[in-house]
């Protein structure tokens, strides 16, 4: 039932088609919205499935973004103040967090435009989006720039954090699930994960063959 | 219902407690086994939940690393051979994916010790999971020193793909529910995402609040 696909066929293969591919098979990834605020206080937000976790201690994440070819308001943003949010949309959310990855014109806020609600907690610059059920205060730690192919990974450390504590665990695993957070696969695809199992840290004399 | 953590709140966390939180929230991700070879034959096999598209043209993927300050075999078996493989695992095969955490000594195979089956595929030099419905070859195209924690970023490129063509639809995208492929949160919480939609290229003019 198993298809070879060439590094040969998939260069031939059409652009279109490739990047749906290649996005899809990358997997499950966890979108977010990325909010900022320009230095002249323009509000912008925008849906990114390209979170990393870099590091616990200090909280680290990364954020990969396309290569500044052209305009990119949230890049230049973060560039320019430093500060950014994390805003996980729940299943309710789907419509207008996927709508944020349209071109809206530089000066229309896409939180006008889908209707999310912008909201400052703490004198964090960068707003936040109300409805979310998590919601990350982040500043820019590093960037780096990746040569094959000129993205760019920013690299943000956690500064605050915002959500139901209901949904952290004693041992302090948060239980996305609960608060229907959404998952995604490449650009346009949005999926309710079901939580199966939490397992045992695993040890070489445990559940090996017999 | 929402409790704010502050950044010392998260620095003065108890440090496993932090890396579950971190972790989590982190959110959805793609587990995937990385396949390895040793330049003296060594077989090894990982899982690992920090897959991420860097392009599509080429098909480029990064895998994030931890600090190369101990023994590690993914590691040091990609960069010593240039060689590697990302194996999806699905819902059945949760167990023996887990279980390739565990630290086996070094001249133990992950896959003797769990039970899942090496499979060479067109003289690739690294070992694929014969029971993953989706094979992927990847040559090592760079890496990227993450000076915030000394975290590694390994940037693949897709060389050749194996998976059953009925989950491709015909643009391109690729339904790993299909073929029931696992996602994961932090490291040892496993889900089955269940589709929800696939939603149409936002544009300004289309969906927004009336």
């Amino acid at each position: 039932m198993t298809t070879t696909f060439s590094l040969e066929a998939i260069q031939a293969m059409d652009r279109r088609f490739r990047a749906n591919l290649v996005n899809s098979l990358a997997g499950y990834k966890q979108p977010v919205l990325v909010g900022t605020r320009s230095a002249y206080g323009q509000t912008n937000l925008a849906i990114f499935n390209s979170l990393l976790h870099i590091g616990a201690d200090p909280a680290l994440y990364g954020l990969l973004v396309r290569p500044h070819t052209v305009r990119r308001d949230t890049l230049e943003n973060i560039l320019e103040t430093g500060a950014y949010t994390l805003n996980y949309p729940s299943v309710h959310m789907m419509q207008p967090a996927h709508q944020t990855s349209a071109k809206y014109p530089r000066e229309e806020s896409e939180f006008d435009a889908t209707g999310l609600t912008v909201e400052y907690r703490d004198d964090w610059p960068a707003p936040f989006v109300k409805e979310a059920p998590v919601q990350i205060a982040m500043s820019l730690s590093e960037r780096l720039d990746i040569q094959s192919n000129n993205t760019i990974l920013l690299i943000g450390r956690m500064n605050a954090l915002h959500l139901d504590p209901g949904l952290i665990q004693p041992d302090g695993f948060a239980e996305l699930h609960q608060a229907n957070v959404l998952a995604c696969v490449g650009l346009d695809a949005y999926y309710q994960p079901r939580f199966l199992e939490r397992l045992a840290y695993a040890r070489p004399d445990h559940d090996g063959p017999t």
